[in-house]
């Protein structure tokens, strides 16, 4: 596929689309460069301090080379003794013991505890040597002449409420596989084997170039024929959504150069918007087919139907159209999922789903994929009321979505459907 | 309830907490707090640029004061014309058009349309004056001796391919409502009415003071009796996880005027991790007690129970136990709530639940809530077995955990149980 610039084919190039590709064939070109690219060079890691390590991707399997705790500790406030210093005490056989001092945790007891002897203790404070067991406070009964005299009021059997060595991690253990999002209680882990650091997947770096010269830039008031950028700050928060690190250094004007610019970006991935059909002045597509790879252009599938990818070098580039509702389609389905991928994130949507009844039918021509803007009333979604592509406030009054197949002909009214919930 | 510092009643104080609160009446305090913060001083806002705005809590409506699009606009490439230049068109019935001008997006047509004339449009350009619709590209014949003249070879009626001013958003609309946590649709929508900036609810910022003599800081490798901060960053990362603004400036020793400092910090809340129970290095509890109010103190919960929370001043003061799964779990019924509520987000947990069918029975004694960690196999639930609320690591082998109600003895194997998924 070659496009050649304006000209005598412009008005061929206004017809439309020749053919478009199925949605399932343009996300089989896509999954296919994902594998290719883990195998070819595998995902670039980078290593960040463990603070800024929540949601990201771990790189490598984390191996333990120390026992947590690295001794045996207390686990209730209370006496560490010999347990056999307490067999037979009740509350009405008190046992005396001696209390020979104090381990508290990090200043341990420096000594060893015989038989009738205890030393006080506080949770988590290292087992003084000798002692096998920790009677609790609550079971002990004190008199605090100096020194104190305490009476046992229970026995404890041995290894009552106390901690061996690596009862939480043993060393050598894997404590977290490749792949893990990390969690918050995964950062307490890693800290406490010692971790500062962490190596993770790096995150993809995206170009984003905003097309249109009929564009004002985000935070201008609307004027004149002049719009207002949408899919700049739409777009911005998706790819941050998806883990990727946006790079957006402003609006681009319809110009060869400008566009041809932003597709040689340095950059794991290229979002172009606006300008992806087959108009006089869509020139991305044309860019990208001369100076790299057009590999998807038009698909069967309403909104975002004039959405085009590809590569250009080892950029995979992405060509959304300008229409905001179509911007959002398209980057979920094709952007989004590639970005996921690359940062070794799971490819699937970041939507939660859930079912619900549908109040009126939808229907949808055999041959294409129609996502369909949805409110939620209780148990029932209702499709909103408005086509276009245009009107993104359809996404704002709508809460999440449904998919309709291009192998079905839509829903019935009363039909069950899962809807994905917009977050 | 008071406390005095060290002496006399240590030993009462190392005997345990007297009576401890239901998980339920701790919460009806702490939410009672929200509600009288609300009314006396309502939650601060602050103006941030549209484009940090993801994800933040909107402060007040938005009211549009603009039509987009501010002018009538083609929906699609082709003509714009007067509808009845096309009437009885047909393949076999062309009708000539005469090619009087181009609008593009941004750079409208200057002049009027009259029958029998037509204005190539891009998509998104404005609708010449005069034009009434929108013939598609698809549909036109060209033949491009100069200047170009054109075949209608269908007709269209009048209004068709063309949006009007305002179909996207009417002046005068609330686009989006107080208390909406901002999607990037959201945010794409808020440019194009011109809004640059954003009024949202201030992040609640938090000071984090983890104490306890035996610690190193994070970072640093676990040597001889003294273990690694596993807390700090954790709870560093559930406060951001709830839209919380963390100060952590380090390890707090266990004296009491650092940790009288933290406790008076510039903050809204002030979480103590460690020393939270009733043991004569539990110093917060009673600093909390002397110098503002200690409200809660021992609940009746597994893990977490020696969990304490009051105010100093305007501060909600959270007091978690050191033990990484009590304080994994306390932050979460607790701290996080506020920290949540603060911030104008829903108080519950942000975990997914989904239902699964118990591979082995769960008991626990009435009276007293249980917090227990399960893997997910399939369909299947497997509790963990480990009880220890030191071993933080079967928080990270957990896929999420089963609560069991203070009313409630325990679910037998088999039973359906609802389980909350670490995310």
């Amino acid at each position: 596929m070659r496009h050649t610039s304006k000209g005598a084919d412009d008005d061929v190039r206004m017809r439309g689309f020749a053919q478009r590709d199925t949605v399932a064939a343009a996300l089989a070109w896509l999954d296919a460069q994902d594998v290719q690219d883990a195998q070819a060079r595998p995902l670039a890691t980078e290593t960040i301090p463990l603070r800024n390590a929540a949601g990201r991707v771990l790189a490598a399997s984390v191996v333990s080379d120390v026992d947590v705790p690295g001794f045996d500790r207390a686990t209730m406030d209370g006496y560490a003794l010999i347990a056999d210093s307490t067999e037979g005490a009740t509350a009405y056989t008190r046992l005396p013991l001696s209390v020979i001092g104090d381990s508290m945790p990090g200043s341990p007891f420096v000594g060893s505890v015989s038989a009738g002897e205890a030393v006080r203790v506080m949770t988590g404070a290292p087992m003084p040597r000798g002692a096998d067991a920790v009677l609790p406070a609550e079971w002990v009964e004190t008199e605090c002449t100096s020194p104190c005299k305490i009476s046992a009021l229970a026995a404890v059997s041995p290894g009552k409420n106390m901690g061996r060595r690596g009862e939480d991690i043993v060393r050598g253990t894997i404590l977290l596989e490749p792949g893990r999002i990390l969690r918050p209680q995964d950062l307490g882990v890693l800290s406490s084997v010692g971790q500062g650091e962490v190596r993770v997947i790096r995150r993809p770096r995206v170009r984003l170039a905003v097309t249109g010269n009929e564009l004002l830039p985000s935070g201008a008031h609307p004027s004149g024929f002049h719009i207002v950028d949408a899919n700049g700050p739409m777009l911005s928060a998706l790819i941050e959504r998806d883990g990727g690190i946006v790079d957006f250094p402003g609006l681009v004007r319809d110009d060869p150069s400008a566009i041809l610019e932003a597709l040689q970006a340095d950059a794991d991935v290229v979002i172009v918007s606006g300008g992806s059909s087959v108009g006089i002045e869509d020139l991305a597509p044309v860019l990208v087919a001369r100076h790299g790879e057009l590999a998807v252009h038009g698909i069967a599938m309403r909104p975002s139907s004039p959405t085009g990818f590809g590569r250009m070098g080892n950029r995979l580039v992405f060509l959304l159209p300008g229409n905001p509702v179509s911007s959002l389609c398209a980057y979920d389905f094709f952007a989004g999922r590639a970005i996921r991928a690359l940062g070794g994130r799971p490819k699937e949507w970041p939507y939660r789903a859930i079912q619900g009844k549908l109040n009126r039918k939808i229907s949808s021509p055999i041959g294409r994929l129609d996502y369909v803007r949805v409110k939620i009333d209780g148990d029932l979604v209702d499709p909103l009321a408005v086509g276009g592509a245009s009107i993104l406030s359809s996404t704002t009054r709508a809460d999440g979505f449904v998919i309709v197949g291009d192998d079905s002909e839509g829903f019935a009214a009363g039909s069950d459907v899962k809807v994905w919930l917009y977050a």
